[in-house]
């Protein structure tokens, strides 16, 4: 490819910057390095105004040098990139464990003591900065919410192009620097995240620009990237679609000459890409965007050899490359030529502050990556424009005798979120859109794809903007993106899948567990998840497909962001879907089935019930309510509640004067006691509900211990009695799931007479129809092999048909 | 490259059938495509020697007609290659719900029959094979265990190549054939796998061909890699280090043989290979291995065309091609001449057996791919040759007075394992084995890498067996791969990482609880976890290290196969680990810390401790054992057991008569009631231990809540009061961390004292003492910011130092 960069006067400046340039953009790396290396070892003596002694250097040494110094270059030459240009752009630190990297960075920007006051621009400050660092009550040793300027957590490892993928989807203004270490380039999710480029529309996205930080090593071995011929790295990346731009080398200046240059083109030529496409003279297909190798030494610039052994450019620097310094005369020495390498005496002036022309080499205000609202979303987010979800809902003359698919008027409110905002809303599904009763939102939006679309294909294109990618990884880390710089959206997928990015709503609600601690981190949408394709409902798949997981998951979380919500039907899921979508920093858990399904209550009576998170369904009990029932059959979750009911209306019909209550909760957290959970219920309530000795027979959506978990604490807890998944699954019918997992109504019914404290008469001539009941399904089962009856018991009237 | 299939005449031969033999392969298939249309359609009638009506098709129409063609092609050709060579293979199905294809080929191959005896080969038997498809009672429409010849469950998309891999490490004459569909190929997993190819030795390792098969749509859409550039596919996978052959069409005889000369071509390349690296004129660079691109229609030989939409070909022929065809005369009609195209009455004998000439085509007996020892590895199971553990006992004199990294006891166990078992012993770890303690492996087995390695390089290199990638998702496939072909292993990881392959350990639990009820299933050896890396010590990475959640995804699995131990010391870890080692067929989870800690038990009372469970530390605590204690002091895990004890030594010093009895669990499933677990102890024990009045303070590893679920049904549950991980964590100290989630041995303390029935004078008094030394403990933080003493407040006496 021909080179861009003269083409354009400042494209020009940017690729061959002057003698004078080089040695500014030199001398801020030299600051930054110079932090790095401070916040790793020094308690005292910041800028080495004396010799340095054993007692400046920390009595422990922790934190990870070697990938820091690539990072400082790259931060250096897109800052540099960004003053020249006007240009938007965030930093993502793919390998996070460079923190102090970018907390020096922040603090050379200005940023750090903007919005950590105690960290001043002068000695004081530096001191706080290096003994914050890797310290109990300081900042942990990764990029972290901490760290200004991110939206990307050092943690795990393999997320960080998908969080750039997602924070420039209708962010065209937005350019995102991604940076890959080549340990996390090992990992399943970032290999599966480079095919972002085949969903970004240069019209209307803006653009990731993703660097390859190859220096070879991980903590303690090669990586295979790092190793690899350069043809097979570049054959790799070419085929992913990238069109890729090679620096590598360690000498100086020389390395900043050819990155700069190397910037330059991938700038010029993502513009390019932009301008074309923006101003009409694009063809539509997917442009080859740059994407950057970088090849430089470990521990670049840190020392060669440490007693005689090769430190520098091997995993012998991944961490700390110089350990013992306070017991060892040699290595203290080496540490001292080290830090005096980086000349701190020209990079801070007397005061300690960074010299004047380190500080004017940030960009300006919110220009500085360390200071872009993009990154601290909360400052960017505007409210959804919503349309009234009572509009969508189902007419529900009485409980139980309309059947429909709940999750077909999600998918209605959601085609009507998608017109209204245009910028700001979109759903990410693993191809399951229709399948999940979704698809209305095609009414108005096609899928997402940037690769060739044929005559055959339907509601697919480059101009669509419901996401849909055989990856949950990818789509829950893009909503994430899209959710941390300001947008809202909905993660759909299936129950038993999203265990495969059970980690990344782990680690995104740490993020927002964190950030709730930090006052300058603005609020963000919410992560919303749903899932449709339940473990008591996937008649053709098998076992493997069931596997409720995830509210443990979720349930695990910090009472400041998990929420699990269980509606029980369509007005109730378009009650919690609305509060979902206009909330803030939550994870937000919904769990309802996507295939016909009973309706239960009026959109009034739905938004009651979610509001107050669990009730009393008197019309389903025969409990009057003046004094305790014989026992409460509980519930959460449609399809136990379905044969809650139905075991309800089977006591009401079957044993007179037996005194049955039904509670349906559809937020779980309300179980939890209020100092556990802001929605957990008050005693009070809870007692209202459940009485407190009345033994309770409780039928759930999940693994029954949840429920144990959460009434912990209850007036006499011991007398819930959970019946829910207990991993009895395979090929078969829904209602021979509740028969599987001892969770049918009949099996509530016979859990209902065991535990009642009063026994009626014809309890026992009840069981026993109960257990011929039971009988009489397996044999059905056995006799009718092939037959998978949709409906059959799969109703509240149809026990009674073969009863 | 130049073809190798010249070199030699069976290569020769396979390249080129004759015309007989394309005959003879075609048959098998249109048999093979014949019996998947008829699973999917047909509850009657199965030989077609009737006109089709509507009584015999199924009521329900389930299961993937689309890519099962393509499956089947495969496995035909594969099929004629073991009868031409001899070579041993298994098949590994990506596109697993391409089910009934391998179902049909384990019937034609006569092993279904073999093992499922009610499914002759015969005309009730085949119709037995079509009705217990997809239903009820019968089996899942997905490649599941119940699918003679497979070790890969086809739910969860993502894990044919790792498994593959797994499966040919140590197993050099196996070759497998893993066939990767291009919506899994959009997974992150299997992107991340094709590395598999820098970890294959080919002197030591089988061999596997990927075949990668791009029928352009999944469920609703087309697929990235089915709508890339042929250019950027090859150049994807040539950068992942293959070296591609393509075959591309859909006419008859045309792939037959193009697919043989392609199919011939590959195995000659693996073949020559091997043989070069096994003759010794190896230059031991990594070969570039082969793999087959192979483009068929989706829903290849299906109706081109339902309603005057095409159907073939696109993603509408995915699933069920033809609906509702009870109903429609003319999709019954469709259907008919589709089913009747593949000429039946020439394929199946009047009884209804496969004719002759089909069954013939099947290899014989083991070398069949549905009967293949490999893919029911417990046949192949060799125990693994185990040296005395007990030889790497720690010497205990008295509790608590030695400390020691406990992993590295284990990490030189492993490393006689691998000694004693050259061929069947692999440590998977993603780069941490050093940093796990477990180092000692290396003193005999170098890491396992095949690209270029440097002087500056340790422990690695072509002959190691000691598997690092930075990819929870490799590590976890491949022991399953490695442990479903009969032999053994551990996976060593971040406790808060092995969230990232927890989908991987809940469905490869799934494979063998589902695997229990299959008596054809002969055991393998249990999958091994191993987490060192605690939520409670990560003293430089921050609150994204710090997670327990896979506890909870193991509790959560059925009894018969879920085992969790919490080792709390050296001693305990080698007699947990030497069980593990023996055992067959569990998911075993280890959990303990590798830093230095206190050892408590001597190795006779550690192999008691392990045998029962749980057991009361006399030592610990002031309980006589004639009475009941006033309080019980519970605790599971390391960190948290040291709390406890600590907890104990200051109520009995600072009040004394106060009786404490310490109860220390290592296998946390003795906890539940034995209904629930098979290692659940009586009730008996359990109040031998916990008594049943008594509160108890249980001090956990992990997530309370899995304390309350364990303990459910107990006698008065509701008396366990737990301390666990509360999501409170960042860059500190152990001992700050139990003070942040208030599990320290203060707060356990006045936890005592809140909850025993019987106050003893100066428990007011001490717990304000708890108050004061946790106000210290803040003040020292802040104070010594920078301080990270490794070992203050983090042994048993220190308390008393600060006291």
């Amino acid at each position: 490819m021909t080179a861009v960069t003269h083409q354009h006067p400042t494209l020009k400046a940017l690729a061959a910057p002057g003698d004078e340039e080089v040695a500014q953009l030199d001398a801020w790396w030299r600051a930054n390095n110079y932090l790095t290396v401070g916040q790793i070892y020094l308690r005292g003596n910041p800028l080495l105004k004396e010799p340095l002694t054993a007692e400046h250097i920390k009595p422990r040494l922790l934190g990870h040098w070697g990938t820091s110094p690539g990072l400082s270059l790259i931060y250096a030459h897109v800052s540099r990139l960004i003053r020249l240009t006007g240009q938007e752009a965030i930093y993502l630190a793919g390998p996070g464990h460079g923190g102090p990297a970018l907390v020096a960075a922040g603090y050379l920007e200005g940023t750090y003591s903007e919005i950590y006051p105690d960290v001043t621009l002068d000695e004081p400050g530096l001191l706080r900065l290096f003994r914050q660092f890797s310290s109990p009550g300081g900042i942990p040793s990764h990029v972290s919410v901490t760290t200004p300027g991110s939206i990307h957590e050092g943690g795990e490892l393999g997320y960080v192009l998908v969080h750039a993928y997602g924070a420039v989807m209708d962010n065209p203004d937005l350019l995102a620097v991604a940076v890959v270490g080549d340990g996390e380039a090992e990992t399943g999710p970032l290999e599966g995240s480079w095919k972002g480029v085949s969903f970004i529309n240069p019209a209307r996205d803006g653009a990731v620009l993703p660097i390859l930080h190859l220096n070879d090593a991980k903590i303690a071995g090669p990586t295979v990237l790092g190793r690899k011929s350069r043809d097979e790295v570049r054959s790799l990346l070419a085929g992913h679609g990238y069109d890729v731009i090679e620096v590598e080398g360690s000498d100086l200046p020389g390395m900043h000459h050819r990155f700069a240059a190397a910037l330059a083109e991938a700038y010029g030529r993502i513009r390019a890409i932009q301008r074309s496409a923006r101003d009409g003279d694009w063809d539509g297909t997917r442009p080859t965007w740059p994407l950057i190798v970088l090849r430089s030494p470990k521990g670049w610039t840190g020392p060669e050899k440490v007693d005689g052994i090769t430190v520098s450019g091997t995993w012998r620097s991944h961490q700390v490359p110089l350990s013992g310094v306070r017991e060892n005369p040699d290595h203290l020495r080496v540490l001292e030529e080290w830090l005096r390498s980086y000349r701190p005496e020209e990079l801070f002036d007397e005061s300690g502050a960074p010299s004047r022309s380190i500080r004017e080499f940030a960009p300006d205000g919110d220009l500085r990556m360390s200071a872009s609202p993009h990154a601290n979303g909360g400052r960017l987010t505007r409210d959804l424009d919503l349309p009234d979800y009572r509009d969508y809902a189902i007419d529900v003359p009485t409980p139980a005798t309309v059947r429909a698919e709940s999750t077909r008027k999600l998918g209605e409110l959601m085609r009507d979120i998608y017109t209204r905002n245009p910028d700001r809303f979109r759903l990410f599904c693993p191809d399951e859109t229709n399948s999940n009763r979704l698809g209305a939102v095609f009414e108005v939006s096609d899928r997402g794809f940037m690769e060739h679309v044929t005559a055959d294909d339907t509601a697919i294109g480059r101009d669509g903007r419901v996401m849909e990618v055989l990856s949950e990884h990818n789509c829950h880390g893009w909503l994430e993106g899209y959710n941390l710089t300001g947008r809202h959206g909905m993660f759909a997928t299936y129950e038993a899948f999203a265990m495969v990015s059970a980690s990344q709503t782990v680690q995104h609600g740490k993020w927002l567990q964190e950030a709730a601690h930090l006052p300058w981190r603005a609020k963000v949408p919410s992560l919303n998840i749903l899932l449709t394709s339940t473990a008591w409902r996937n008649d053709h798949n098998g076992f493997s497909h069931q596997g409720p997981g995830l509210i443990q998951v979720v349930l695990n979380q910090r009472g400041t962001v998990s929420r699990v919500y269980l509606p029980p039907d369509a007005n109730t899921l378009l009650s919690v879907a609305n509060h979902c979508f206009r909330s803030r920093s939550y994870v937000n858990l919904i769990v309802i089935d996507k295939q016909p399904q009973l309706q239960w209550l009026t959109m009034d009576e739905a938004i009651e019930h979610t509001a107050r998170g669990a009730g009393i369904w008197d019309w389903a009990g025969t409990d009057a309510g003046d004094s305790d029932p014989d026992i409460v059959l509980a519930c959460a979750g449609d399809v136990v509640t379905m044969e809650t009911v139905a075991a309800a209306q089977i006591l009401k019909e079957k044993l007179p004067g037996f005194k049955v209550r039904v509670v349906n909760v559809v937020n779980l957290m309300t179980l939890t006691r209020p100092k556990d959970h802001p929605h957990g219920m008050s005693e009070t309530q809870f007692t209202e509900l459940f009485t407190d000795t009345v033994d309770v027979v409780f039928a759930f959506h999940g693994y029954p211990g949840a429920i144990h978990q959460l009434v912990h604490g209850r007036p006499d807890a011991d007398r819930f009695r959970v019946r829910g998944f207990i991993e009895e699954g395979t090929t078969t019918t829904p209602f021979d799931m509740t028969v599987r997992n001892r969770a049918s109504r009949y099996h509530l019914v016979m859990d209902a007479i065991n535990n009642a404290k009063r026994l009626p008469r014809g309890a026992t001539a009840l069981k026993e129809w109960c257990e011929a009941q039971l009988t009489r399904h397996q044999e059905y089962v056995v006799e009718h092999l092939e037959d998978m009856p949709e409906v059959r018991d799969w109703s509240l009237g149809d026990w009674a048909e073969r009863g």
